[in-house]
């Protein structure tokens, strides 16, 4: 299933007694649809809370076949309007939306021109100007196989990762709207946010460029500074 | 003052007893502001529960004399974040936000391609296919001088006015997303979104180009149909 949300309003994206996530929105739809027979959905991952997702992935197991396109249709129909299931497929027993993927796409909007109400949950409002070469010198720094510790919350087995992409763009239509965008075979709990922070400040020339490496160097979080709000972040694509 | 707002929280612009307006909102504020000395705001015109603005105008009178700068970033702290002021300028006794308009321009937002969650408050979710041409025939016979009865909710004493122009063109990013500008010399209650509903039946070939004439000469509001959703709808400016 390939789904879009706007993360805005949910506690996340996992499931959690009592709270609104966009886990627990989809596994109840589809146990009704499942004539009230659990139906658990595993995702390609967590979003956190705020984050939004334009192609998210999930496998689940139904009780009986479906007409797919009836089936997303009913889903799309009984779920809340800000989770939106564009397509259905069929895939075989051994595919798993997390262990299959193969890299993922992530974009952060955002944006130093005037604040816009209506995209105040859609973009990371930065209040000063940016200066685009560094972040983009910044970005391709981070591209390449790293430790990417410094940049992760919490633990993990194994922080290396490989980022096979790492740009920025200005919005075609507003020049002080900034896109930037990582492809890599994975992503750590914050690391997306904790890499933009960092480009932000060295956007801001708070930091130098130099840092960047000798932050990847320390394998420590505590040298990398802010983590830049959720609302920014987009889970673009999942790639099998 | 120059101001900007996401209208999907509140019950329309009009202060309302007990519920939440973005006059409401404003004029709490700027009371506060004032030492607790009530302020009443004067704007261009209303809009509806869910519409948006770009580029609202209103006046107002303060007991004693602020810097501007400091008065807008003093509103702008202390005022939820779907409101902002854009800017505030000193104008003569004689000027009011409305009386002494002399047009407006106002957007409506249809998308026809996939939907987005992001997008649900923002944009009119349309699920078939329109036909581009016969929508830009059909705004091009609504500009004039007309009387436009048939598109209006309420009474007026006057439902003559001038459509100086009314345009769609495409999103740069995404063809299958329509924007709808009409720029005239004053629009009634329901009057755009009654316009915008009209359109779309022509687009989808619900009505014929010439019905629009036909339901001009009509001056009677049965004959208009659909009333497009606010919130595909945007105040885009105000001129004076």
């Amino acid at each position: 299933m390939t789904f879009s949300y706007d993360g805005s309003n949910f506690y996340g994206y996992q499931r959690q007694c009592g709270k609104r996530t966009i886990q627990g929105c989809i596994e109840d739809v589809l146990t009704k649809i499942n004539s009230n027979n659990c139906v658990s959905i595993s995702s390609s991952g967590r979003t956190d809370a705020g984050v939004h997702a334009i192609n998210q992935r999930a496998t689940f197991d139904m009780s009986r076949e479906y007409n797919l396109d009836k089936l997303r249709n009913s889903i799309n129909k009984m779920i809340d309007d800000d989770i939106f299931v564009k397509n259905i497929k069929i895939v075989d027993n051994s595919f798993h939306a997390r262990f299959s993927a193969k890299g993922k796409k992530y974009i952060y909007i955002i944006n130093t021109g005037e604040y816009n109400p209506i995209e105040r949950k859609y973009v990371y409002q930065y209040c000063n100007s940016l200066d685009f070469d560094l972040m983009e010198k910044g970005l391709k720094l981070l591209i390449g196989e790293h430790n990417f510790k410094s940049f992760v919350k919490g633990y993990n087995d194994n922080y290396v990762r490989t980022i096979y992409d790492a740009c920025i763009v200005r919005d075609k239509l507003y020049s002080d709207k900034y896109i930037i965008s990582f492809t890599g075979n994975g992503f750590m709990r914050y690391m997306v946010r904790n890499m933009v922070g960092l480009i932000i400040e060295v956007g801001a020339r708070k930091r130098k460029l130099s840092d960047i490496l000798h932050i990847l160097d320390m394998e420590d979080r505590r040298f990398s500074g802010i983590t830049a709000p959720s609302c920014g972040l987009y889970l673009y694509d999942v790639f099998y």
